[in-house]
């Protein structure tokens, strides 16, 4: 791990994330990512002193999660920047790491207009970058802030859709401290209820391929002291048929115009399951997900992953792993083709209700997107990105 | 491998099974099972030369599948009695080897009754353990045989439901020659319909937790030469939203009397699915699957199985594994439970047909099932078991 120095005075110390941390190391700005891959069983951290790293660290996915691509995003430009590289290369890079998640390219123009706002305004380069870095964790504060704001709504609609309290609920994939800069966003609506005793159970799909409930979502599922079950993915169908279900929580990667969800795949099979056991299916997500651009659900582009990533079985990191740990084995015969789309959609009638920082959606439709959307940026002074 | 020498002359020679074989070697008769825990990288025989050893290769899953474990269950009995042991205790160990599949019970029960009727007619300790071997074979006999009618019987289903042919069908699990003493159950009707030049695509659920898709049905896909795509059980759900499937062909573990399937895992949340998307989901058995004595779907008792096999992952048996293939590896944190049921239940409500080798039930009712049985039982002049 790179040293610590103090940083400059006038941008103050930004909340401690778990997953990702901004460093000033005599020998230069650093960007420290906990490497998401090898959780649970070892924390190591990736140290990134350029976008090339940064870049190639999403793509592994050793960081991962929205909103914290776009954090990943802002500070990919303040490092850049600090460290003199070309700062509309780095946006181009950063932009087009992943193509699903609306937060990573917000993140990146964010910073980006900043740095470029402060060189019109006659900065030099050491302050341009300054600018950039401060961007980047206002950026962080808003999504600190914004998990606790969503953690409250969700946790008050919750306690609206099921009075009776003690909820089990279900998730997939990963979507706590490891993709924010707080507590994350539908595993912190999942804390605060979990911290007011109302947590009978959290279901905890494993989330083939990549397995990010088994190691991110049950590694922090087992820090917070909760009561809960890991299943794969298969098995929560019989869960929700045997009346063991009380909700659904997910986060999203982007939400178009007209309410439709981009999550994780294997969320799209979750809300058919939850509308068919008339189960709550609640969205998690900050507002700097619904991306106006993209109209509706079919304009969503998903991610297609390699298909080694089924076809192959990856071998934990843990203590018995020895060298090999993060290689992959062949599960299936030699020559087979995988379809590994990353994410799926959801479209908005199937959505119980979309919780955001700004307050909750519901039911799901264009005009409630627009209004919320439009009420959120209008009252944070935001620029218009 | 053992030695093999002819069988005795009155019982002529059963067609061959991929999975299992009984050999009669010098130093006494074996049942040899293809060991399908280290498929499909590794083609290894495990040899039982007693029910001790067949009861845990049923249970390790080294011998699974329905209805495969119906003539496990039968030549076990037939082993215990060539052997010298007691068949009486014998049928309780294998019989109760595992829950939910209701073959393994009738194939024991079959052997039994006919090793019983010859003791009953004067015969020895030889002539009854050559009785309940007949009757092995002659299950063994029925079961390809029945493959070969579901296979007519599904693909004539197939037509008639998808005249525009080229049909793109998704399964779960492994139904083939895997399962079966001929070409399988769902897989046999896959198997006819890419004979028959029908098949567009073979979408294979991976089938978490065991991996029996990725490693079973992928291989026998493979080796049969088919259009075959491997896919994380998650990902199914778009596949259905993107209209690119046209039908899901599923076996059976248990159908109870009003027609509930027991089937793999996972099948469960694609009846759903399919309903949803108004896709055929069809279930390809034979009648020995149904169990007039189960009344419903609550009432199949679902195997529970060790949550180990989710926590942790399972290296594969493949030539880059060494020797901690087999080995599981957590991936998990340590101490996380796991619900981990290796069967769900879909009610008849939810099921296009079932296809069985004496015809097709459609809808499926407690009526249409208990008609058909008694026509099978009494059509076959079979013991009332």
């Amino acid at each position: 791990m790179a040293d610590q120095r103090p940083v400059s005075p006038e941008a103050p110390i930004p909340p401690t994330a778990l997953a990702l941390r901004w460093e000033e190391p005599p020998e230069g700005p650093v960007l420290v990512l906990l490497d998401q891959t090898r959780l649970p069983a070892e924390e190591v951290d990736l140290v990134c002193t350029d976008v090339p790293a940064l870049v190639e660290a999403i793509r592994s996915l050793a960081v991962r999660g929205a909103p914290l691509l776009g954090l990943a995003g802002a500070y990919g430009i303040a490092l850049a920047a600090a460290r003199g590289f070309d700062v509309d290369e780095a946006a181009e890079s950063l932009a087009h790491a992943r193509p699903t998640a609306v937060n990573l390219g917000y993140g990146v123009r964010r910073a980006v207009a900043a740095y470029h706002a402060a060189i019109r305004d006659d900065a030099d380069d050491g302050q341009a970058a300054a600018a950039a870095l401060a961007e980047a964790r206002a950026l962080h504060r808003e999504d600190a802030e914004a998990s606790d704001r969503m953690a409250a709504h969700g946790q008050a609609l919750l306690d609206e859709l099921l009075p009776a309290g003690g909820h089990r609920i279900l998730t997939h994939c990963n979507t706590g401290a490891l993709v924010s800069g707080g507590e994350g966003t539908a595993l912190a609506v999942v804390k605060a209820v979990h911290r007011a005793g109302q947590l009978r159970r959290l279901w905890v799909d494993e989330t083939r391929p990549l397995l990010q409930g088994a190691r991110l979502t049950a590694y922090e599922a087992a820090r917070a002291g909760m009561a809960y079950t890991l299943l794969a993915d298969n098995a929560a169908g019989s869960l929700f048929a045997a009346g063991e279900v009380d909700a659904v929580l997910i986060g999203a990667d982007r939400i178009a115009a007209d309410g439709s969800v981009a999550n994780k795949v294997g969320s799209y099979p979750l809300a058919v399951l939850a509308r068919y056991h008339h189960v709550p299916f609640v969205v998690v997500a900050p507002t700097t997900t619904v991306d106006p651009a993209t109209p509706d659900g079919a304009s969503i582009e998903v991610e297609q992953r390699p298909g080694h990533e089924v076809t192959d079985i990856t071998i934990p990191y843990a203590p018995t792993a020895g060298h090999e740990a993060g290689t992959g084995v062949p599960v299936a015969p030699l020559g087979t083709q995988a379809h590994n789309p990353a994410f799926d959609v959801t479209p908005p009638e199937l959505v119980t209700a979309i919780v955001t920082e700004d307050g909750v959606i519901s039911p799901v439709t264009a005009d409630g997107i627009a209004e919320l959307w439009a009420r959120s940026r209008s009252g944070n002074g935001m620029m218009s990105i």
